[in-house]
C-alpha cells in the first residue's frame, strides 16, 4: 500500500479543495492511502461523512503561513501540518509528502526532516510548464529553491529531470537545453559558460542553449536553468501571462455592447485558449533530490491541481523514482 | 542644430522604414538634421524625390548583419553604415547614433568607436516597457548589454536611469526597484544582495525589491537588474506575450463560424488591448554611458517604432542629456 501525507491546512482553499481532491481519487487509487493532516474537525467537516479506511486524518494543532520565516517555523511549530506530514515521511509511516503551503518552509522540511538523497549536492524546484506545441509541455529546473547555484548543481539537476523525464513523463532521451542569454555555445556568464561545458561532456541528449522567448517553443523537454534566473523567468512568465489574460478581460467588458456580444460569441475560442495553457494537468512542482517525493502546488489551487498532483505523485512512488535516483547517485559519486 | 547620424541599413525594412519615418519628422523637427548612412541608390529610391537640405546621405558599401560576431565586423566591415556612422558621432560629425541593426555590434561601436562617458564602468542597455496602470510604463536597465555584472555596475545604471526618466519621460523621483527573487531585504544571490545594500544608501528613490510576476504592476519607475537575469526577463516577457496573442488568433479562428464571427464584432476591444501593449510609442532602447545618445530599435520594426525613437533621441539631445551624465560621473568619483 502506497502512503501519501497530505498537508490539509496550506493554501487558500484548505482543507476543502484537498478533502475533495482525496475523495475523486479515493476509488480511483485503490492501492494508496491518503493520511490528512490538519485540524480533524475541520477535515471532517469537508468529509461529510465519507468513511474510508484508506483516508486516515492525523490531528496537528498549528500552521504554517506564507508569512512565516521557513526556518524558524519548522523548529517552531513543531505540531504543524506540515512538520508532522513530513516527519511520518522521515519516518517511514508515509511514502510521499504533498503540500500547497509556503513553499521556502516545505523546502525546509525537506531538506532538514526529510533529507537529501545521498550524493545530491542541492534539492530543486521543478514545475512543468505548457509548450506552444507539444502537450507534454516542458519541465524547468531549478526555479527558485537555490539563490546561489554552482555548475555542479545543473548538472545534477538535468539529470535528474531526464529520469523523471523518462519515467514519468514517458519521454525517451528527452531533449535537454540551458537557459542563457544567447544561442552561441560562448554566452552567458561564467557560471552558465561552465554549465554549457559540463553538459557537453555528460550522457544527457543536450541540445544547448535556449532563450527566454524560446522557452514556449518546444525545443526542449527540460529547460536547465540556475535556481535565481530560473524564479525570475517563472515568475515573469507567470506575471506576463496574467497582466494580458486580465487586460484581455478588461478590453472585451469595457469597450461597449458590440464588443461584449462578440465575446460572448467568440467565449468557446477563449476557452480553447485557456485550456491550451491549462497547466493544472502537469501536476505540481517536484522538489526533487530528496528521500521521497515532495510536491507542491500553487497556494492559489482549487480542487484541480490538487487531484493531478496527488495522481503525479503516485505515478512517482509506482515508478520508483527515488529508488532510480539513489541508484544513479551510488554509481556517480 | 542637432545631428542624428542614422544607420539605414539595419533591420528587416531598412531603408524604406527609415527613410519613412524620417521623413515624416523632417518638418516636426527643424532644428534637426538627419544623415543617413547606407546603400546611396537605395535610400534615394526611397527617398521618392523629397529634397530637404536637413536629409544628407552618406554612401557605405558594407552592412553588418545579424549573423556577424559584433567585434570581428566591425574591425572587419570598415565601411559598413553602421561603423561609419559610429566614426561620424565620434568626430564630432554628428551627435547621435541610431540603428535597427546587429544588437552586439552597436554595442561594440558603442564602446569601442563612440566611447564610455569618463567614470562608467560599463555601459548598459535600457528599453521602456509597458506597465498595466500607468500610461509611463518603466524602465528596466540592463536588458543583455552584460553578461556579467559586479554591484557598482547596477548602482551606476540606476543613476543614470534616474537622470533619464527625469529629463526625458520627467518623472519627479522615479521609483528604482532591484529585480530579484524574493521582497525580502535578504534575497537573492550575493551579487542582489550587495546591490541590494548599496542601492539603500544611495540618494536614490529605491523602493527595494521587485518579483518578475510585478514587473507589470506599476510598483517602480525603474527595475535595475544584472545584464544576464534582465536579458532572460525581457525574452521571457517578449516570448510569453508573443505566444499568448498567436494562440488567441488561433483559437479565435479556428473553433467554428460562430467564435470567428465573435472575434470580428469583438475586434475593437481586442484592438485597444493591442494598443495598451504598444511598446513603439516609447521609442528604444538607449545603449546607456557612451558619449553620445545611441539607441537601437527592434530588428524587425517597421515606420512607426522608428519615428518614435528618433524623437526620443531628438529629446535626449535637446536635454542635453549625456551632459547631465558627465556631470553626475565628474562628481561623483
Amino acid at each position: 500500500m502506497k502512503k501519501i501525507a497530505i498537508d490539509a491546512m496550506g493554501g487558500e482553499h484548505a482543507p476543502q479543495a484537498i478533502v475533495e481532491a482525496v475523495l475523486s481519487l479515493v476509488k480511483q487509487l485503490p492501492q494508496t492511502k491518503f493520511i490528512l493532516f490538519g485540524d480533524k474537525n475541520k477535515i471532517e467537516n469537508c468529509l461529510i461523512g465519507v468513511k474510508c479506511e484508506r483516508i486516515e486524518i492525523v490531528n496537528t494543532t498549528e500552521v504554517i503561513d506564507d508569512s512565516d520565516e521557513p526556518v524558524k517555523a519548522i523548529k517552531q511549530k513543531g505540531d504543524s501540518s506540515m512538520v508532522v506530514a513530513a516527519k511520518y515521511v522521515k519516518d517511514g509511516q508515509a511514502d510521499a509528502l504533498f503540500s500547497m503551503g509556503n513553499t521556502g518552509a516545505l523546502l525546509a522540511c525537506g531538506i532538514f526532516i526529510i533529507g537529501r538523497i545521498k550524493g545530491v549536492k542541492r534539492p530543486a524546484l521543478m514545475p512543468t510548464l505548457p509548450s506552444s506545441s507539444n502537450k507534454l509541455g516542458f519541465n524547468m529546473i531549478d526555479v527558485g529553491a537555490n539563490a546561489q547555484s554552482k555548475p555542479e548543481y545543473l548538472i545534477q539537476w538535468a539529470k535528474m529531470a531526464e529520469l523523471y523525464a523518462e519515467k514519468i513523463r514517458k519521454i525517451a532521451h528527452p531533449r535537454i537545453a540551458l537557459l542563457n542569454n544567447g544561442a552561441e555555445f560562448d554566452k552567458g556568464d561564467a557560471l552558465h559558460q561552465e554549465v554549457y561545458k559540463k553538459l557537453l561532456k555528460e550522457d544527457l541528449n543536450f541540445v544547448g542553449n535556449i532563450e527566454g522567448n524560446e522557452l514556449f517553443s518546444d525545443k526542449a523537454d527540460i529547460v536547465v536553468t540556475d535556481g535565481f534566473c530560473g524564479n525570475i523567468a517563472l515568475k515573469t512568465l507567470e506575471g506576463t501571462s496574467q497582466v494580458i489574460v486580465h487586460e484581455m478581460k478588461q478590453s472585451l467588458l469595457n469597450n461597449g455592447i458590440i464588443v461584449k456580444l462578440g465575446a460572448l460569441l467568440a467565449k468557446h475560442g477563449l476557452q480553447s485558449l485557456k485550456s491550451h495553457f491549462d497547466v493544472a494537468r502537469y501536476g505540481g512542482a517536484v522538489l526533487i533530490g530528496l528521500n521521497a517525493p515532495v510536491v507542491k502546488t500553487h497556494g492559489r489551487s482549487d480542487k484541480r491541481p490538487v487531484y493531478y498532483t496527488l495522481l503525479q505523485i503516485d505515478k512517482m512512488l509506482d515508478e520508483h523514482l527515488i529508488d532510480e535516483f539513489k541508484k544513479y547517485f551510488l554509481n556517480n559519486n
